[in-house]
C-alpha cells in the first residue's frame, strides 16, 4: 500500500532517519526526455532549510537515477530513484523514543504495527514526501510534452487569503504566495507563530490548463475523487475542495451551474471536472493543512506504557506546512493526471484503431 | 473503473433508465447473516419520492440477491445484487438528446466516449448510488457483529448550521436533520428552493464509533485519503473535510493538537485519523453537496453540434441532493471500514500467528 | 477475487444451483456494436447437453444483458450480463452434503470458509464458465473490429494426439476435434470412458493470428504469464505450455531459436513470445484438462466430521471436460489479448501524441 | 506492471547494465526478524560464476537494505534492496547494438517500446531475477516463522530425468540437481552442450510443506493460477504443471483422484491444489526451462533497419539456465504463499472476530 496510482504509478519506500528514500515510477511512457535538472530543481522547491519560514533543518535532497532512461530517455521501464539521508540528528528523538508526540502518527504506528522507528517520525515523516516530488517532477516532463500545464501556490494563511491568485508569481515567492498584496501579511503570520513556538495552518492552491476534456475513469477512480485521494495522503492535509467546493454550498443551482456557449463554459464553478470527468476548462482545487503538529510548548501525552507524561519538543520543524507542501500538491496533481491521460487510452474504440490499425 | 475498495469491494453496474442497476460485492467474510430485510430498509432510505422534500419521481428499488449466500449467510463468494427499473418516463428526456444539461456530466461522458445514454443522466445518474447502499448495508452487517457503528445526518442547508449533533434523531427526521432545533429552518430553505423551481446545498456529516485504532494502510491508502476517495466519487459532492478540518486552518497548533492521557485522546480535532491511521477514537467528517444541477429555470447551454441552444428541463428532481446523499455517503463509510478492516489484517506477525498455528 | 484483467476486466458471480449466474464486463471501449446473437452462440457453444460426449444435462444458458450498451453499441460503462438457472436437480446432491467428493474443490472451500454451497459444487462448480464465455464474446467483439482472430480446438484425448491442425474444422465437430482424421478415436476413448462411468482428460490448443507485436506488460503482466494464469484459472486444468513449451527441454538452444529474417520470423517455437511480449507471429499454447473428477464408481473419502465413508455419485457429468472447456479457454485467451491491446497504450509518448494532439 | 503480489507485493527495478538494481517489498507484516546473512545466502545461490556449470561472468550481488527494517525488526513499512552494478563489459554489447538476438526479447522489446537498453539485454536480462530472490528471501523468512518450507531442485535436463526427488540433496549440489544418481549425466549434458556452444533445457521441480488448507482466492486468484503466472514470468520458462499436470491427461478419473481418509489423503495427483486452494498436503509443480536462447553459433536476424544479417554472439552465458533458475522459482513460489497467507486472513467472519475482540 505504498503505491499510488494505477497505469502511471509510483511506489516510494524510506525513513525519515534511514539510510535512503526513494520511489520506483512504473508506467513512464517509452521516449520521454529525463531532464534531471528539472527534477533536481523541483526536489529543491520541496526541500527543508531554504530560508527563515521554513525548519532550520537541512538536507541536501540530490535525486540519483538508478534505472528506467537510457541516452536521456526513457524506456518504459521502472525508473528508481533514490536520495541518500545526510547527517541526521537521530539524538534529537531520543526522548520521543517511549512516547506519543500529540498530533503525530506516533500513537497510531504503534497500536497499528507494535513497532515503530520513533526517529524523525520514521515513516511517517513528511520527508516521504521528496519521493512524491520525484515521480511528480517525472509527470510533469510528460505533460509538458503534451502542453499541460500545472500550477500551485498558497492562497490562505491561518484565514488571511489571497485575493488575487497569480500563478506565475508563486514560483518565485519564497512562501509560494499567489497575491503578493498579501504575502506580507501571511510571512508575519507565520513567523509570529514561530516566534511563539508555535504553528499555523495553510491553504493550497491548484490549477492545471490545457487538460483535455474526457479524462477521470467513472464511477470509482474519477478525477475528482482520485485527486482528493492524492491530496489527503500528503501529511498534515484535513481538507479538499474542488472548483468552489464548500462555498458551492451557499449558492442556489441557477448560480452554481456553468452555463455552455460554443466557445466554453461562461464560469468555472465546478473546477474543471463533471460527473468526475475534466471538462476542458482548468482543474481547480484547494487543499487545507492543518497547522504543524510539531511546537515547542509543553504538552500532554502518554508513553508506551500508557502513563501521562508531559513533553517538550526538540529538533527543528517548519511553523507552517502548507509552504513546501505546495509542491508535494503540485506533484500528486502530475501525477493523477498522467495517470488520467494513461487510463483513458481506449475508452473508444476509435483510439484503438488510431493505434493499432 | 466501477469497482471500489481493495478487499471488500464492490462494482457496480447500470443505468438510470436500462433494465437493471445492481453490484457485486466480492470479499464477504464467510459467515455473515446476511438479513434482506435491513439491506432493503436501507435501500428505502435512500429512495426517492418519500416526502415532499424530495423528487416526486417514485422508485421502487426493491432488491434481489442472486448469488453468495447459503441458508442466510455469506458464504466468501460474490454476492451479487440487482434492482430492476421499473416503469421510467424516458420520454421525459427526449428533449435533452442533442444538448448538454449545465452542471451535469452530459458534456463530459460524450467527450469521453462519443456516445452517451441520455435517458436520465444514464450512468452518471445519481441512481447509481443505490448500488452503492446495498453494497454498504452488506458492510454495515458486517460492522454491527464486530459493535462498530457508523451514522450520518444533515448538518448544514444552504448555510443554515445545525449546533447539535443528535445522531440517532437523524435516523428518523425525514430530511436525516442532525439538529431538531434547525430542521424546520433547513426544510423551509428547500422548500423554498424547489418553489422558485431552483435547487440548494447542503453538508452530511458522518460518525463511527467504537473503530480498533490501527485501520489505513499509509502511505497510499490512508483511511482518510480512502475516506475523500469514497466521498468525492458520490454524485455532486465537491468537498470533503477530516475532523475539523477546514477549521484546523484557523487555529494554532496547540489548539489543534488532541493531547493524550491513559484514559485517551483529551480532544478529537483529528476526526480520529492520525498519520492516515484510525487512533481509536470516533471517525469524523463532512461532505459537501452543490445544489442539485436539475433546475427548473431556463438556461443556457449548446448542443452535440456545438451550437447555442436555450434548455427548460422537463421531469421530476430533489430540489437538495444531500439529504439522500447522507445515505449514500454512511454507506460507503461503511464499505470504506470494512475494507480497512480486513487489509489490516496482517499488519503484524502476530496477526498471521492468531489465525494459522 | 472474482475479478479476471486489469484494463478490460470482468466480476463473474453465481452458483451452480444458485439462482443466477453473470459478470460485469468493464473497460469495454465505447462504440463497439454489440451483437447479442454472436454472444449467445458462443454460449451455446460451451452449454451442456449438446451431443452423448457430453453431460446429459440440460442447461438452457440464455444470456441477458441488463446494462452497458445504448442503441446497439458499447457506451463505455460496465455491461452486465446475467443467466437465470432453470430447472436444477439439487436433490442429487443431498448425498454429498456432508462429505467431500475426491478431485473436487468441496474439501478445501469447506476449510477455507466454514460453509459452502454443496449443490452442484455451488461456486466451484465449471457452471462458473459460462460468465467467462459471456465476457469472452464481448471481447471477441472487439477483436474482430481490429482483424484479431482467435482459434481453440482439442488435439489431444488421453494421450491421442492430433496431427494436423484444422482451425476451421474444429469450429463445426461436436468435439471440437482439430484433426478430423483422430477425431474418431478420440470419441472412442471418451464414450469408452462413459461407458465404464470414469472419465478422461484433454488437451486443448489455441491459437491467435494477427495479433500486433508489442503486447504484454513486463515484467509481472507479461502476456505469457497472463496467458498461464487465465488458463489455470479454469476448472480441471493443471498445465499449460507456451509454443513448444515442454517439448523445447529436449532440444538445443540452436534448434529451438526462431531465426529471423526480413519478412519474420523463419519458425514459431517460442509461440509468438519473447520476453513476455509478442513478437507478430501466431500466438500458440496448449492446456491440459485433467480426467472429470465426477466418476460413477464408488470412492472414499471423509464426511465433515472427518469420519471415512464410501461415496457413489450421482447426477449427470461430462466424461470429458476439456472439449466444452476449448470455448472457456479461448474465451479467457480473447479476454486477455483485448486486456493487453487496452493496457499496451501508452507505451511509447508517440501513443499519447496521437490520441491527444 | 513491474509489481508482483496483491498484499505481499514487491516492485523491481533495474537493468543488467545499470546503475543499480533492486526491489521494493510491500506488505511484510511488521515483527519479522530480518536476517541480512540468510538474504545475501539466497543470492548467492543465484548468483552467475560459481561453477563451471554456469556463465564465467562473476557478479558481487551484494544486496543492502535501505528502509523498513529496525533494530533487526521489519516495522511494516516497505524495505527497500538493492543490488549496485560493478565491472559490467558492456562493449560485449556493441555488435548487438542494431540488431535483435534470437530467442531474445530484443526483437520485442524494440517493438514495443522504440528504444532498448540493449547492454546485456537491459530490463529484460535475467538479472532482474536477483531482486525476485532478494523478496523471495523475504518471504522465506515469513514461512519460517510459520514453519512452512518450500524447496527447489533439477528434475531434468534435456530429457534425463530425476527419479528419486532428494529436496536435502538439491540443496548442495552445485547444478541444485535433486537424484544424485542423475546429476552426473545431467552435468554431462549441460558441459557437452556448453563445449560445442549450445545450450539445453531443463525442468525444475518446487515443493512446499506444511502449508495450511485453505490458501488461494477463487476465482480469479486461485493458488495454482497465480504459481503459474510468478513462474511463467520467469525468463525462458515455457511450462507449467501442477501436481501430475501433463500426465493426469493421460490417465482415468479413477486413477487420478485423490481419494480422502481421516488421516488425509491417499494420493497426491493434485499437487496439493483443489478448485484452487490448498488443500493442506504438499504443493507440488514443476517448471520448464527453454534450452539458453544466447549460443555462440552463428545465427540468421534482422538489424534495426529490418535487413537480414548473419550473428555471432560475444559474451559469457550459462549453457543452461534451468539450474540458477531452481532458485529464482523457489523464491517466487515463497512469495505467492506469503501473499495467499495474507489474502486468506478475512475468509471467515471468525478471522474478524480473533483479530478484533
Amino acid at each position: 500500500m505504498n503505491t499510488f496510482g494505477q497505469k502511471f504509478r509510483f511506489t516510494t519506500f524510506g525513513e525519515s532517519h534511514g539510510v535512503a528514500l526513494g520511489c520506483i515510477v512504473d508506467g513512464v511512457p517509452a521516449g520521454v526526455k529525463i531532464d534531471l535538472d528539472f527534477i533536481q530543481s523541483e526536489m529543491d522547491r520541496r526541500k527543508p532549510g531554504q530560508n527563515k519560514l521554513q525548519t532550520a533543518r537541512k538536507e541536501d535532497d540530490k535525486i540519483e537515477i538508478l534505472s528506467g532512461t537510457f541516452e536521456g530517455l526513457s524506456t518504459g521501464t521502472p525508473i528508481a530513484m533514490v536520495l541518500y539521508n545526510g547527517n541526521q540528528k537521530s539524538r534529537d528523538y531520543d526522548n520521543v523514543k517511549d512516547l506519543f508526540r500529540p498530533g503525530h502518527a506516533d500513537f497510531t504506528y504503534f497500536h497499528k504495527y507494535g513497532i515503530r522507528d520513533y526517529r524523525g517520525g520514521g515513516r511517517s515523516s513528511a520527508r516521504e514526501t521528496s519521493a512524491r516530488v520525484a515521480a511528480g517532477a517525472i509527470a510533469q516532463l510528460i505533460l509538458k510534452d503534451l502542453n499541460i500545464n500545472v500550477y500551485s501556490g498558497i492562497c490562505n494563511i491561518e484565514g488571511i487569503k489571497s485575493e488575487e491568485f497569480d500563478w506565475e508569481y508563486a514560483k518565485t515567492s519564497e512562501m509560494y504566495a499567489l497575491d503578493k498584496n498579501k504575502e506580507h501579511e501571511q510571512k508575519e503570520a507565520i513567523l509570529n507563530a514561530k516566534n511563539s513556538h508555535n504553528s499555523v495552518g495553510g491553504v493550497v492552491a491548484l490549477k492545471a490548463t490545457n487538460v483535455p476534456a474526457g479524462l477521470g475513469e467513472p464511477i470509482y477512480y474519477k478525477l475528482d475523487s482520485v485527486l482528493a485521494d492524492a491530496m489527503m495522503s500528503i501529511n498534515a492535509v484535513k481538507a479538499i475542495d474542488i472548483g468552489d467546493g464548500i462555498e458551492s454550498v451557499l449558492i442556489k443551482g441557477s448560480e452554481n451551474n456553468d452555463q455552455i456557449r460554443s466557445n466554453g463554459f461562461k464560469t468555472n464553478h465546478s473546477g474543471g471536472i463533471l460527473g468526475g470527468i475534466s471538462n476542458g476548462d482548468d482543474i481547480e482545487l484547494k487543499v487545507y493543512f492543518k497547522p504543524t503538529p510539531s511546537i515547542f510548548i509543553e504538552q500532554e501525552t502518554v508513553n508506551t506504557s500508557n502513563e501521562n507524561v508531559n513533553y517538550n519538543l526538540k529538533g527543528r520543524h517548519d511553523p507552517c506546512v502548507a509552504t513546501r507542501g505546495s509542491i508535494v500538491a503540485q506533484s500528486m496533481m502530475a501525477c493523477v493526471l498522467v495517470d488520467m491521460l494513461l487510463l483513458n487510452m481506449g475508452a473508444k474504440m476509435d483510439h484503438l484503431k488510431k493505434i493499432y490499425n
